[in-house]
């Protein structure tokens, strides 16, 4: 196939990807894999391959692949209004639509909804609100951000500050000055293998009343979180970690971000995270799911009690100095209409949940006996396997074996897509939230072959 | 029309617009408009309003609005495959023939190029790079970025930093330390009256020789600049500058980012704003024109010297930690195809040096002589009138008075936009590149009838 050749020709020669490997893609050794379409759970691509896709994309496409109802919603916004800027008080109908629908979906505690692009632009919009919260309040110092070892909140200078993983660190500069880390909520990986659940929940307590009084609580502007640690291992939380933590932030005066890029609009089986474990945060970042990728939207959303503070701050300064020029970009906005009507005729909220069960416990089942099989966790339609060189001592394999990536490689070969997480042997998986039962037990069953061809 | 009415309230109740005075807007005091639709350089909103758009959206409608080769180009794609992620090697056609198209129309020592979503998170891209190149190149204290007063180059944490503008600084606690900046290129509000082009030319050129020496030059990574000035008051650079301020930074080895977002793909009357002016930059910016931004969609492109520095580093270190969950989003990159096969097939980069020195003729005849018009400038389709308190003195207004924006609200009630630029009293023009010289004469005439309403 000709032009085949010439598109992988393009490709190697031209296009600069995200997260690769430069030197061995422009040499034609790294992978490529040129995507032509999808439908349900399932990808196609150039080279005639149909492949599950039990990462949904990175984990957004949550309504999974080929939907109509969406791309037709932006054929229309398409042909309608492709653009125009949301600044100074401009609009257009699906814009205000999506805010309204969004608001009305949020915890009743929230006000208003900030329309960026990508997760990482949501997250950065959250941090330059804060500081300037601040600012209003005459609190100045108050500033520094706690985020957890291996959260994942972005890839930008600030964003990948936040992001607790070396990958995003190592040779850029990484963290900022103005972000601090504290103990990720890992109970798999507890110092002390002795330590009970809620041992640990006292655990991290300690570690953040230590980095509070080390730095001076009235330095620390805000603590962010994933509900559920995404890309540092998938890893839900250990029971009471939310209540204990929020605990000690209130007492602080430490504004809360839940960035629920990934949880939010039901991955968890709950529309929020923070609904599920009971947060109440002062700010809220979405993405994802909020478009299920068919379109780049992002947002922010602010609590009533951080809004009354912005909109006095714009009394006292004039207009507030943010704004992307895509921000609340009509194309998205549409899709997120679109997208957010199907997840509630779909039922996938609930789907999420009680597929997302069945998945977890059919990976129990193939893999639970596993002798390099250290955990298997999961919340709603997220589930981890975390492999072990040996399961008694919890010790981990040697990274420069690759373990995770060389299991992952064997269920590529097998038609499913599964993701090494970026740090640690750790299987991720996180379908669309309309996977049925069938491809479940498809998934995990390929896992627990692909694992016995690796580890034997 | 009670539709309107409930669109109206829920956008005040729950949407957070970017650069808005969020006060006035939540209590029905600030200025709301719905937009519906446009055709040409025209937009439409929900009142039934029709209006000329000399500013293009936020200079980005470069094709203008309602091109239906760019929406079904965008229906289309949104069909076959609305997403999927570009890491480790993916693409997709669209965003493989894009990238090709965008490496045949960049300066010839270009080598890849990385798709963002907006302009700011690419120059964040951009700064990522810039870092990761000098610690890979073993110089770790090589970092600063110098940009300059009245410089935009977006509005997060570090790109807001970028930018020169205090708008985007002021209760923000920017600019980050590691920018710095210098003089703007801005020869009407040179520092002192008696100077030529030429001695101001040397005086920006002073200014820079003089922050690199008490900075050291070993500390300092690049210089980014837009090639016109842009938010900063449009405002072109006196001959020679860019030649005279790259030979400052080849003797000190610092990198030039030429921030192309507004210039790229045409405005300027070339293709890119570095050909215009004979700018041999490290890394280009681009993002409104690559799509017209029917569809959000950035990139940095890299040039061949650095590429291979980059490349070196994966091969050190694996995998590069940068990457955007939208990177290269298929909807954006068919987007991008159609409008760059629009710009050529409608000759549009002509159009925008014919055309846009006929609209900056046509408003030098129309307010040349006005008692208040300190300046009238421009480049391609790009026009900035400076207005002043007193043409002889230079005088300035006070900001208070707000004397540029309430010109272009009279411009508005007379049907046509221009943007108050937000430092200074400047109107800036940044019309579609198609537009026509009937357009142009009656901006023109509409912009001198305000002035005299406001002014006298
Ligand atoms: C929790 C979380 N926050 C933020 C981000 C960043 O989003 P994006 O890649 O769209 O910038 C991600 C991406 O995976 C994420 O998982
Ligand atoms: C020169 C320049 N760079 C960067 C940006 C930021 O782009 P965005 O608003 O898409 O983030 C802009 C926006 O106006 C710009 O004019």
């Amino acid at each position: 196939m000709l032009t085949n050749d010439i598109l992988s020709q393009w490709d190697r020669e031209n296009f600069f990807h995200p997260s690769t490997h430069l030197g061995q893609f422009a040499r034609g050794e790294g992978a490529q894999r040129i995507v032509t379409g999808g439908e349900g759970c399932h990808i196609t691509d150039r080279d005639g391959n149909r492949l599950l896709d039990a990462f949904a994309g990175l984990y957004c496409v949550n309504v999974g692949y080929g939907r109509t109802e969406i791309s037709e919603a932006i054929a229309k916004q398409a042909r309608e209004l492709a653009y125009y800027h949301a600044y100074a008080g401009h609009g257009s109908e699906a814009s205000i639509t999506l805010a309204k629908m969004v608001m009305d979906r949020a915890p009743d505690h929230m006000a208003r909804v900030y329309f960026g692009l990508g997760g990482s632009d949501a997250n950065e919009t959250n941090v330059k609100l804060i500081w300037y919260y601040n600012n209003i309040l005459g609190r100045p110092a108050k500033k520094k951000i706690i985020s957890r070892w291996r959260g994942y909140h972005g890839s930008g200078l600030m964003t990948g500050s936040l992001t607790g993983l070396e990958l995003f660190h190592k040779k850029f500069d990484l963290p900022l000055t103005q972000v601090i880390h504290t103990e990720a909520p890992y109970y798999f990986r507890r110092p002390d293998l002795a330590m009970t659940e809620a041992d640990f929940v006292a655990h991290c307590v300690d570690e953040l009343e230590k980095l509070i009084a080390a730095e001076g609580a009235d330095t620390i502007a805000a603590f962010i979180g994933e509900p559920v640690l995404g890309t540092g291992g998938i890893v839900p939380p250990p029971a009471g970690y939310w209540e204990a933590i929020q605990k000690v932030l209130a007492r602080h005066d430490i504004l809360l971000v839940a960035d629920e890029v990934v949880t939010g609009f039901g991955r968890l089986g709950s529309m929020f995270g923070s609904d599920h474990y009971g947060m109440k945060p002062d700010l809220i970042t979405i993405a994802k799911g909020l478009t299920s990728a068919y379109a780049p939207l992002s947002g922010s959303i602010v609590s009533s009690a951080m809004w009354e503070v912005l909109a006095r701050g714009t009394d006292e300064n004039g207009v507030l100095g943010h704004g992307w020029t895509y921000s609340a970009h009509p194309i998205g906005a549409a899709a997120g209409i679109a997208n957010l009507d199907l997840i509630d005729r779909l039922g996938l909220v609930e789907n999420a949940g009680k597929t997302g069960a069945y998945l977890n416990r059919a990976m129990a089942v193939a893999l639970g006996d596993h002798a390099h099989v250290g955990d298997i966790r999961g919340e709603g339609m997220l589930c981890a396997v975390e492999l072990v060189a040996d399961r008694e001592t919890r010790t981990f394999f040697d990274a420069s074996a690759t373990t995770g990536a060389k299991v992952v490689g064997a269920m590529l070969k097998r038609g499913v897509i599964a993701r090494a997480m970026p740090q640690g042997d750790i299987l991720g998986f996180a379908p669309p939230l309309c996977l049925t039962e069938a491809e479940a037990d498809h998934i995990a069953g390929v896992t627990a072959e692909a694992l016995r061809e690796v580890l034997g």
